[in-house]
């Protein structure tokens, strides 16, 4: 029998509707480069969600062309971006920030959050022209560890950017967790008037591929289609892309998903918590990060897959358990019940 | 009633084969980045028909993408490729090499495609460190004009490369389409022997996305996934990559697609050229630019969509015709009626 | 005996002033990064000679540094200059504008000047997104090949980039000649008005080193030190350039070496053309291209060194001669004498 | 009068025997580019006090300047660079680094330099393509604190990156004083052998300008030229940069020059630590930081200008007082004298 996988968001293919959508339209002609119908629907659709019809609305492939795309289409040579230093574009995305020219600045933080006070320290010690300047702030929402902003926080995030003349944007790669996570009262009807510029990530959200760029900012949008062709990213059949975020926008699905993740995360942390198991951070999205026994640990790997994310001590280590859209609740049980055996027996 | 396009070979979806093996597949658990099973099969797969086991095979989205990641992961800064001034990555990425650094020295010629000659010119003129050093040779086939190398073409021009130092790359977003030209001795087999690298085209040869790199020069090959990374080429569900070339070289239907377009693009230049018409070069691929009367154009666009290319005089103009797996022969024929008809209207 | 060099105009040192200059001034400590009171001081003076207060004034080392400084500090990532196929940046620069990330869109040109009429074909092809978007016109004056533009071909150019939102920007590496050119009345005074950028080059016009960067457009001006320290042109003893500048903007001196390498120049053209020779376009500045027959060429490079600039039939080509602040006319009389002596012996 | 500059050590301009050599070569015609007699000639005198033939010598006119040609002509586009924290390319190039598009992997360190252990954490997280690949260990001697590396640990440094596969590059901008540190057995011969390429300051040194680049890996210095050239480096008049080396290494008077700064700097130091005062790190070069009371730092800076460093209390705080070839023993002695005074007065 083969693993079970809580590794990541984006082990299965793509919500059912979505495959059957690719089906249905398969066969009628459409023009290219993201003109056809489908896109201009789901662009509908999106700016409709958001209550923001003058939004800009761009759907590309992936997470990492989004964010070099975003943020090379905004900065001037001398100018650079602000992240925490858990930060996607910081780690993972093989310099891709800096391949387009750019330094990202980064700040340590206890949740991979950032707050004004911290992008101060980050202004104040940048003072001339001998440094870069900071002029773009990127946060991800939930964060590359599992935690979500709340309006507040974002609230206060932008008018300090707004007061600093920095423009803020937001990395939506898993905003739809995000989004429906219990820990914020943050809605996507918000975001339009919180962030300059944002995107929906549609991979880790049911999609097989795509993410939806937000633009908030007139100043952002202009030209902005010459730099998604230039970075390799406008696809001759956008259509695919436009399909399905029309599905994703269809009745809320996309808000659905978001919902059954955490749904499926949250029922493994509460009975990690009653089995008294501690956590990297409060559990707050579809990613959570329960610290182990290594031993159990050990016998889990048998029968599921997941990362093993941190050392804690001598006896104990956090990993990382990812739900998704297609993550079964009978395999979640099974999972549960798994742990209490094996926890039993590591006693 | 929607006209019918022949303005690309991207207006409809994939080849239905691939829609169902999206759908068998969407709920089977799998790697991630491309190292899913599906993609390990089709690298397999194209391996064997190109029978080259030593090249090295990565798929990613888009053509520009393809050739922005192969182009910047080849040279060094000072480096620059030379390519017909009607190249793909001369005219139309949006600037997308430039971006990455390097200059595209242009060869202007008749038929978009490269000789020995004409690149001694410009090695010649490029005599010392005041000027970029020229290290990679671009050509596409089909080129942009649908015309087509035949092998004692490429044979000549990749002798002459070895010779001059200089890398050659095939830009094959119309691949399928060269090699089943009856102008091109050409086989697939051969192109690992006579390139450094090149791509196979799958967005034009029947696929939703996806174009797949092969490396068949062990230098070009270190660390390839790093760039891939960077540009923000690495879907995370690469498996919708995978699984699609796997039904492109399942069955040849990848080359069966290349012959279905050129038909039904030859059935159309053949009855062209009874009726007395001529071409912008002879038709050689699923592109064809034949010169009609201006008012035969006007007629036809009432019915059919296609790219009015170049104005030839004062009465007549040359229009782009393509063909794709989804041209209907039905269509063609009535196309071809239309022609008939409205061209003895015209008389 | 060495051979005199009519090569080009940055054979010798600096003007002697400016080694007296850089002698009387070495002992005192001043600010770095061109704050100093000379550089200052120099930056007034050049105001002040160009009646224009508003005009930013930013002095580096040379004029690739200058020209990519420029550019890239102006322009989006998808935006392309546009220049004469001759242009410095096109040609002799190493790709520097490209490295920035830009493309360079060439126009074939008789005389190495820019007209509207060549500039707008060029706009006309570039219509959407899948190409680069020309926002800059980059002109040289005088020319590469030593040609000037007049005040009322700059005017049409001037009022034509405004027309067509467009940048201006001269490359003024040999500005000097261009200046006191007979054949142009274009005046220094003129400049702030008729472009948004160009730059004064001093190196060919009596400095050790240095080019002085006006800008014209407030726009342009914004952050314009964080791009000259990025580029790494911020020279620590920034003194070195100012300290130049004020001597060749002392009593007009810059004006003055324009006028003395233009006198060398046609002197010697004027000798040619008695003697019947042609020139490869009229001579106009300190750089001429006389066609000589290949036995007098062979005969003169046995005393003098200059440039072979290309062949012109079987029994001519045409040599580049390079005249400077430093060409003694002493030698530029024995060099005429030489021509006539040899000429002779040549029939 | 004038306030006295411990500020820097380019406040001043050269030493005087550059000044002569300037003129007095003045009106000799060479060839342009760095191929003139004198570069030539110093380059020869430089490769013979290295005692090392076979290295590759380019002198190019800035610190930032040489850091960005060496790094981006090394690195291909997915390879970093590590430094410290504190390191002039990642703190005070604006970004000069990132701009040719290469990610600046920092260490925090407590005294500026690099241990192989530090760098052996930064390789252990980069362990896969969704990060950069570290290549290049990037070190400054001095370092930006003051600090000095002994032979025995660049010995150490050099085999780890040679077992390691990393390139080790050593930032010279004051390499003089590094190498005439009493806190230092490291010669300039060792450097050949120690790493693959490092720079000789000019600037700092007692040169107008101009840093020797010196390449010690055949691999490293193919096409050099090419880089200096599209990186705007090359100077027409190059002689200005051979003029100045080969001064500095006649008789050594780049080690005397090294030697004076650091005297002058020790004399402060020790009576520093006579007066009991402390300091940020070991005085070890012509950088040093004393922490001095803050009324007393008042006071000074009435008649001397020097950079305030960083608050230690509430009482004192650290300064950086900066000495050179051009700074005068009885300035040094008056200071000594004022601190006396002016500290007793404060007590």
């Amino acid at each position: 029998m083969e693993k079970y996988n809580f590794t990541n968001d984006y082990s299965e293919g793509a919500h059912p509707n979505i495959i059957k959508a690719l089906e249905k339209t398969n066969l009628i002609q459409q023009s290219g480069y993201s003109e056809d119908a489908y896109t201009k629907e789901a662009i509908k659709s999106i700016k409709k969600r958001m209550n923001s019809e003058t939004s800009d609305v761009h759907i590309v492939s992936g997470g990492t062309q989004a964010n070099l795309i975003v943020i090379s289409s905004i900065l001037k040579p001398h100018e650079a971006v602000v992240s925490a230093a858990t930060g996607h574009i910081n780690v993972h995305e093989a310099g891709a920030i800096e391949a387009t020219g750019h330094k990202v600045c980064t700040i340590n933080t206890e949740d991979g959050k950032l707050t004004p006070e911290q992008i101060q320290k980050v202004l104040d010690i940048h003072e001339d022209e001998h440094m870069v300047k900071p002029k773009l702030v990127y946060i991800s929402n939930s964060t590359e560890i599992g935690t979500v902003y709340t309006k507040k926080e974002l609230d206060t995030l932008h008018d300090f950017c707004k007061a600093k003349d920095l423009y803020l944007y937001m990395d939506g790669a898993r905003l739809g967790a995000a989004l429906e996570s219990p820990k914020s009262d943050l809605k996507m009807e918000d975001l339009p008037k919180l962030t300059d510029i944002f995107y929906i990530g549609g991979t880790k959200n049911g999609a097989l591929l795509g993410e939806a760029i937000i633009i908030n900012n007139d100043k952002l949008s202009e030209d902005f289609r010459f730099h998604i062709k230039q970075k390799g990213a406008m696809l001759a059949k956008g259509r695919v892309l436009g399909i399905q975020f029309l599905e994703l926008f269809k009745d809320d699905l996309f808000f659905e998903i978001g919902k059954h993740s955490n749904a499926m995360a949250f029922k493994i942390s509460s009975s990690l918590k009653d089995l008294g198991y501690d956590f990297l951070g409060e559990p707050s999205s579809n990613q959570i990060f329960p610290i182990l026994p290594n031993s159990l640990i050990t016998n889990l790997l048998e029968k599921y897959n997941f990362y093993k994310w941190s050392k804690i001590d001598k006896n104990y280590s956090a990993v990382r358990l990812v739900t998704s859209w297609a993550t079964d609740e009978l395999v979640v049980d099974r999972f549960i019940e798994d742990i209490k055996k094996l926890g039993e027996r590591n006693e």
